[in-house]
């Protein structure tokens, strides 16, 4: 036996994250409980759509919106859902974001569009040109169209899958506000920048992985700092660009790392697929991009996020696509798991068993503090506040 | 001060893997060395057009593979250059890839094709394809091709050059060979599968990413073990599917991990990529995919690769796109660099830097044992062997 002598703070967090990071898995378990209260799906729904359009938002843009919040939470992705609310309300309420305008096409060519978003809300912008993406995947193979002035638009999984819906594959980009390190700098100019991809497999089944190009996402560094654990590998730096695993130095003035964590575990990788989403949608698009996007939370000026859209006709290729994605994903799902390992999914799996989970339930399970917070924006807004399960 | 104690083998590789794994930086350094003897790029290239003649491979599908390997070699990727030759000519020697037809349409759209590669070699698949992909991205703002009956294509960051060296956005993916582990899976049932998007940027500047979809290659893993030094987290898994730092167990019966490493430092991510890359390929163009490709280095039957090129026209989108693009990748690079690290640097740039060490040297550095093995190969054909500088 060797003796590893280290202080203790760093012993601690040695012992835990490389616990942690040695795991070949870990089981990505959902925080919903079956002590929360659930509420109806279309209640959730009819909640939002109330908010905003108190506040002045158009039903049809506000209803938009709410599909897009009440998936996001139905999916078992929390932190884009219902938690957002408050953020939209406020941005329609002082006129950073809004509703009385159409997005429009700039520029179109047979297979591509380039959309003014028109500073209007997320789901809006992004509905308009999934739906364009779409048609032109119909007539042409392939729609590919990107938007500028635009604004934050929830999970991008849901405009990914209007086009799976339709028996296509759906992609979906967007740019954020700076919160990502790129490899061996320490400062974050760059987005979480997610992408989605949406492929149907038949029967209802489907691949779809929506997933932000950093490692994890500010909100899981924000709950580990608030439940004092210590946060795996590969997750975030501190100021000095020094990966840490002591959540407080990352959310005091350090950042997010790309997927692959640092350079020599792959980091450089999720940084150059972080430059590529940037690419699509602010380079391509002629929106704000890298570190000239406004601050997360700061609205003190228009967000003009640049957006990305891809359609692509399967039918276009070799026939069957759907029994090769269903034989494909179900290969995985029925491989034998690692030691200790649950069951292997695919991507869009999780979000499924969530689902799954919703139906027994009869509606979406909330945390307390999210009960609360709906009830509180209620009062505030004089809406019916939703009735629970 | 707290004592941790641990198996000295462990410990070795907790000290090794986690200093390795905590420093965010670590500059991949190019194994080229100045004591090495150089080849001139034309000369590299006349080489391997002239093995592939003599053993019956029509000049012109020669002249394409030799660009793709003395590309790679140029660009600092050896174990994707000539150091894959003798491959290539045992493939066409033992007919099990041919080269007396070309790659044919079988479907066509405005924007998209779907074509047969016809047991070609890569390069002369791909090459057909993305040239088509450019034309039809030129005609109506994208070009999106698939193949099936490919080949191993060498870099795909190649093909992606193609179109970003005639001003426009350039993607290439290509399935492999299953090497790569599904996050809490313990088989191989993936690809390397890589992903490759040049975009220009004007005066000559670029960015051009080319990865695969796992953490680190094959060959990396290789190297170490030869070496007798531990990897690093995240590159691989044993039989088990467990994370090892010991690449014995890797090599023996275990397989790479995906891009972000275990499931917690976000390996599932990874994952998804790597099926991403198998949908725009195998799935698309209904040639093999996943576990039911030939395994590497097994050459009893054809492997019917499945490839994907995209060409995106800028100019159907927002006008300036080269100007916003050399703005942000000299943004990343004038980013003031995290402590102890060296500069900054975008998808592309080690590469630039290896080729302008080329230029210095006036031809591509090659190892010793690489130099013997072309001129064992020179002899074993009756070629002339490639001069020295």
């Amino acid at each position: 036996m060797a003796v590893v002598l280290m202080s203790s703070r760093y012993a601690f967090n040695v012992g835990r994250a490389f616990r942690i990071s040695i795991a070949s898995c870990s089981g990505k378990k959902y925080s919903s409980s079956q002590e929360w209260d659930a509420v109806p799906f279309d209640e959730v729904k009819r909640f939002i759509v109330d908010c905003m359009v108190k506040v002045g938002t158009k039903r049809s843009h506000s209803e938009l919106l709410a599909d897009n919040l009440a998936t996001a939470d139905h999916r078992g992705h929390y932190s884009h859902g219902l938690n957002r609310l408050d953020m939209y309300v406020h941005d329609i309420q002082s006129g950073i974001t809004v509703s009385e305008k159409e997005p429009t096409v700039l520029q179109e060519l047979a297979a591509t569009a380039y959309v003014d978003g028109q500073n209007l809300l997320g789901p809006v912008v992004g509905n308009f040109c999934m739906k364009l993406a779409i048609q032109k995947a119909e007539q042409v193979g392939v729609g590919w169209v990107v938007a500028k002035g635009s604004n934050h638009y929830g999970i991008a999984g849901w405009y990914a899958m209007q086009a799976s819906k339709k028996g296509l594959l759906g992609m979906s980009f967007t740019n954020t506000s700076p919160l990502q390190v790129p490899t061996r700098a320490r400062k974050a100019i760059l987005g979480t920048n997610p992408l989605s991809l949406a492929a149907p497999a038949g029967d209802g089944d489907s691949f779809v992985l929506d997933m932000a190009t950093s490692t994890a996402a500010l909100g899981k560094i924000e709950l580990h700092d608030r439940k004092q654990i210590p946060i795996p590998d590969g997750w975030g730096v501190d100021s000095n660009g020094k990966m840490s695993n002591d959540p407080k130095p990352v959310l005091d003035g350090g950042g997010l790392m790309p997927l692959g964590g640092s350079e020599v575990t792959g980091g450089y990788k999720g940084y150059g697929l972080a430059m590529l989403v940037e690419i699509f949608c602010g380079i391509l698009g002629g929106a704000a991009y890298g570190p000239n996007i406004r601050r997360w939370k700061n609205t003190d000026r228009v967000a003009n996020l640049g957006q990305c859209f891809i359609a692509i006709n399967p039918d276009a290729f070799a026939p069957g696509f759907e029994v090769r994605m269903k034989d494909l994903i179900d290969t995985c799902r029925e491989l034998k798991p690692a030691e200790g390992c649950d069951k292997v999914l695919v991507a869009g799996d999780p979000e499924r068993q969530h689902i799954d989970m919703c139906q027994k339930r009869g509606g979406i399970p909330y945390h307390p503090n999210q009960i609360k917070y709906g009830k509180d924006l209620a009062a505030k807004l004089a809406v019916e506040p939703f009735k629970l399960c």
